[in-house]
């Protein structure tokens, strides 16, 4: 077996972030950056056309992370990916009040994850690889004047992904989506990688 | 905002199902269903067409799940995407050890984690969403005499991916892979909550 790409796992990244750059050239604006980690997660070039950002998406993100802000995802498996963040990052969806809450108000346990965490959620990155419901949920509370920093907003699948992406773009809040039925854990959490990145290296 | 979907978490599923089987045409059999459930956590249905299976890999996989033996995972993000399991399900990348010897030995810290569960690998169900040298690990393992029930091998990416599947494809073990460079974490937990599911149904 031709151990040469075990050795030095920089150099494999390095490698994948030029294949990327060539296969959809991709630079280095931070929204590039942000796209291409997305890429190098999922294996798929072609979610590059369905990136939307929020004008203020970058600035307002990154001052965020630099300042240590609250994380929120909305399941586990984003928690879990996101790596080497020296603040805090919350998920209340395995909380107990949030099941006992949901079964109550028949709503789903991530939406009433991100009802649970609200007061919290001024100033926050709020991250949804997995739920349309979560990501109603914060469009919901925005507009009942809660504030977060950044909505990275990536559900996935074929019932109100879709949809929710659409009201995310006309929501009145910075915002990174990837329209359409793509999204998941994996694409949440390297977008918030790359970020927590750039927000380290100044935006380079 | 329109709650309908809000209401009933398995309505939505069931209609996402829905929309999936007549997207794709898949059915019921056990294979049919692991790929359905890897297309609604990715929210790509192209995936189909590289989904591999080996013949024993539903019959050993889901006898494995029944027995609660031992799930080893290559990330965290995979573990916490594992739900309702009642057996255990291992990680060992964060471990100091794991950390340390990668670096003495000049590979990765993906690499490493795996070979420090060789010892508990036989009859294990091993998921791997992330890294190809995990999967080169595995395989190196099997080679040595190590006899997992099934290896879940759907690593992602530019560099190693692709060629580490096909390794996995001529490799004597039971298998079950997503050619080309897409896979990740959310994709390979996907597959396994599907066996999980299943195991608890006897395969319905």
């Amino acid at each position: 077996m031709n151990y040469e790409f075990l050795i030095n796992p920089r150099e494999i990244e390095q490698k994948s972030f030029a294949i990327i750059e060539s296969l959809t050239g991709l630079g280095n604006t931070p929204e590039d950056q942000v796209i291409k980690r997305a890429i190098h997660a999922s294996g798929d070039p072609e979610i590059r056309k369905d990136f939307r950002f929020h004008p203020a998406a970058i600035d307002r993100g990154l001052a965020a992370l630099k300042n240590k802000n609250l994380i929120i995802t909305d399941v586990e498996m984003v928690r879990a990916g996101i790596t080497g963040y020296a603040g805090e990052v919350a998920c209340a969806i395995r909380e107990e009040a949030v099941k006992r809450k949901a079964l109550e108000n028949k709503v789903t346990r991530a939406y009433q994850a991100m009802m649970e965490l609200k007061e919290r959620m001024d100033g926050a990155v709020i991250a949804i690889g997995n739920a349309p419901t979560a990501l109603l949920a914060v469009i919901e509370l925005i507009k009942t004047g809660v504030e977060p920093a950044l909505v990275v907003g990536v559900p996935v699948g074929f019932v109100g992904a879709k949809e929710s992406k659409e009201l995310l773009l006309n929501c009145d809040v910075p915002y990174i989506t990837l329209l359409g039925t793509k999204g998941g854990s994996t694409i949440a959490a390297a977008i918030v990688n790359a970020l927590i990145k750039l927000s380290r290296t100044g935006g380079k």
